[in-house]
């Protein structure tokens, strides 16, 4: 079976993964000079760096979700499929996928990575990931199932465990999460549920390395810290977490942690991609591209975003697996294939380190600029307007501006809905 | 066990069911004089009238879905629990709850009505019903992914039973529902799926008696189908749906329409209540109730809205199975409580009819006033505006008066998304 997509002339650009890179690639290359078929899993773009916000309630997923084909109405030369890629055949110019075959001129594996477990499978079983809109939707679900079912409880202990948040992970998405999820016990939380006792409530924010935001500078990790245990968070930094039965977190410490929520943002891992030569796939699941992002030993299969691993200057093992790499990445090889269908040389990938954020909560945030750093109030406007900015669409954004405002001005996420799509009958009754 | 509530000196109102009445008693009702329970199985109260909006991707289902915690903060007597009522034990004044059992003094059963198959088991399995937030958007999704299968298939027969919608039953939600997807037809669907031809896929409107919006006036149920026609639905009046297999439709006429998705509108049956005295349950599920909405023979247990019958003047079987009635009777049922309490005599329920009014589409709307009746733009106007006002809460409010605006504009549905909340590893890649 072959995926089903017209005949053309123009060759053609296969892309696996519309997130930032793919996206980026799609949306800049000339659907004049080649067909592109775009393959994601999700009929949407997924915004990645505010799926915390969906999981503390702040946010609506479609607010943070763009409907592929909205984006490409009009490019008649883009096919958009939902599918997964299952194999690569380089010999055949081909991928197996889930609609099946699939032949290219050109293949760019743009298809990201996963939350990584690091082999312990226990966690993977237990912990809650955070690495799509619909992982951050269950967190949601779940964590207010858990306040639902401590008001079903008398015992003080079990109902803790119901309480308590264990977070692993302190880059942005860890810090991010917890810093909330504290404000939240503070605010909101105390008004839904009156009968419980959210001093008893700990927040927990678990990392192996000696540095929240490791990758920042000292004042950003040091002022972060600080901003995270002003509103609660239980910071643990130069600690591993060895175990997790769904109740107990195990830390390499001894120490032990009662939570019936343990979010897992501890690291990634590169998707796999079947089929390559052996000498392409690095341990972590990242690909050795060339300065054109072109994997290693072939001519027509690029890699780029997370899932490539370029060796540029300082970036010697590959560039930071976050969405500016990916973009400009993406950008740049639209160029390179029109160069390479005129037989131009092409031109070697350069980052710009844009600088990077992260939001601690209300007027807390920390921004590294390569000229200039600064935390507070002032870096919490500029992380709003960078992230405003950067979203999809003005009726998105639009959105998310008066959401943020109100938020701001009630203390309210006001999404607090354990809401799951129901095929057929629900069980009768009330 | 018991369900878990806090001890109080005040009599206990326990209230089954978050809808229209449930919530109208709840917030009416003085938490001063009693302890009110409210249980509801989700943890949201849902705004029915604009469910076929979420199925057809034009509002998010937050939109109309309203936290119940966040509707009682304050009122500190008011415990609301995520519970469904498994049955009633009127001796013992007591139910039976999915957390446990729990006392009453006064007992109101507000759990409403579902979709109701006529027995028809195959319907039942195959069709999509469309009677909470969480159906609204699995239809929504079900629509989607469609589309997104007829771009695999060659074949035109089975692209079109991917294509085609049959909808049962030609009420507001029947043809509210028919009448989006035609319009989604013309307008945004061939922008999203340029490669498929959906002069192809047919609209069915498929109604058992002999017009749509049967219990409205002849002006608006002929205005409406001549609505629903110029839009391009195929309305069938006087047809029976006899059985589905999840392929085929087959009509009572003999004719076959081949469809994935049959949306199944045709009619409601009250949920059950367990425990009841036989001589309080009606064939229909509702249950008896005097002007008071006491169940008869039952001093302290009560029903209001869906699932109550009263004989009133012209509405000898009951009311209309809509929100007004609801309404009023749980408001007139708060007053009555506190009269019980103080041994006045009780006020019988009048019910107040404000009319009724459905929408076709855009500029397309039929209202019916005591006083006067009136179809098309002024009538799509009004339709809106009492709905944007029946709408819980300003934020809400002020996110749907945008997103009708935008999609009035761009004649475009945006929430376009196949969504569902994900536990876990998704299977690797893409």
């Amino acid at each position: 079976m072959a995926v089903n997509i017209p005949e053309s002339p123009l060759p053609r650009v296969v892309i696996v993964g519309a997130g930032f890179a793919g996206l980026s690639l799609a949306r800049s290359i000339s659907d004049k000079l080649f067909q592109v078929v775009l393959l994601d899993k999700f009929n949407y773009h997924q915004f990645q760096p505010l799926f915390y916000q969906v999981a503390t309630a702040g946010l609506e997923p479609s607010a943070i979700s763009f409907p592929l084909r909205k984006i490409f109405h009009g490019r008649k030369n883009v096919h958009v499929r939902i599918a997964s890629m299952l194999e690569i055949q380089p010999e055949e110019n081909t991928i197996l996928t889930s609609l099946g075959a699939l032949h290219y001129d050109y293949l760019v594996l743009a298809h990201g990575a996963d939350t990584n477990y690091f082999g312990k499978e226990n966690i993977r079983k237990h912990a809650m990931p955070m690495k799509s809109v619909a992982e951050a939707l269950a967190l949601r679900n779940k964590l207010l199932e858990n306040f639902e079912k401590a008001l079903t409880l008398t015992d003080p202990q079990e109902r803790e465990a119901l309480l308590n948040v264990v977070v692993v992970g302190a880059g942005p998405t860890g810090v991010e999460v917890s810093g909330t999820l504290a404000e939240m016990k503070k605010t909101v939380l105390p008004k839904d549920y009156p009968e419980l006792n959210f001093q008893a409530m700990q927040i927990y924010l678990i990392e192996a390395s000696p540095k929240v935001l490791g990758p920042m500078s000292e004042q950003a990790s040091g002022k972060a810290k600080e901003f995270l245990e002003q509103l609660g968070v239980v910071v643990m930094t130069n600690t591993q977490v060895s175990d997790y039965d769904g109740k107990v977190v195990q830390l390499g410490n001894g120490q032990q942690l009662p939570t019936n929520t343990l979010v897992w943002a501890a690291g990634v891992r590169a998707n796999p991609s079947k089929g390559l030569p052996a000498s392409a796939n690095l341990p972590n699941g990242r690909i050795t591209v060339n300065e054109f992002n072109q994997v290693l030993g072939l001519e027509n299969i690029f890699a780029i975003g997370d899932i490539a691993s370029m060796s540029e200057g300082k970036w010697a093992k590959g560039h930071p697996q976050v969405a500016q790499p990916a973009i400009q990445q993406g950008a740049l090889l639209a160029k390179n294939l029109v160069r390479i269908e005129k037989k131009q040389s092409l031109k070697a990938f350069r980052y710009k380190d844009l600088g990077s954020m992260a939001t601690i909560g209300r007027n807390l945030a920390v921004v590294d600029l390569s000229f200039y750093k600064f935390q507070g109030f002032f870096a919490w406007l500029v992380w709003m307007f960078v992230h405003l900015m950067s979203i999809l669409g003005v009726k998105n954004r639009l959105l998310i501006f008066i959401n943020w405002c109100w938020n701001y001005v009630t203390y309210d996420q006001s999404l607090r809905l354990i809401m799951k799509p129901e095929e057929k009958d629900p069980p009768a009754s009330s």
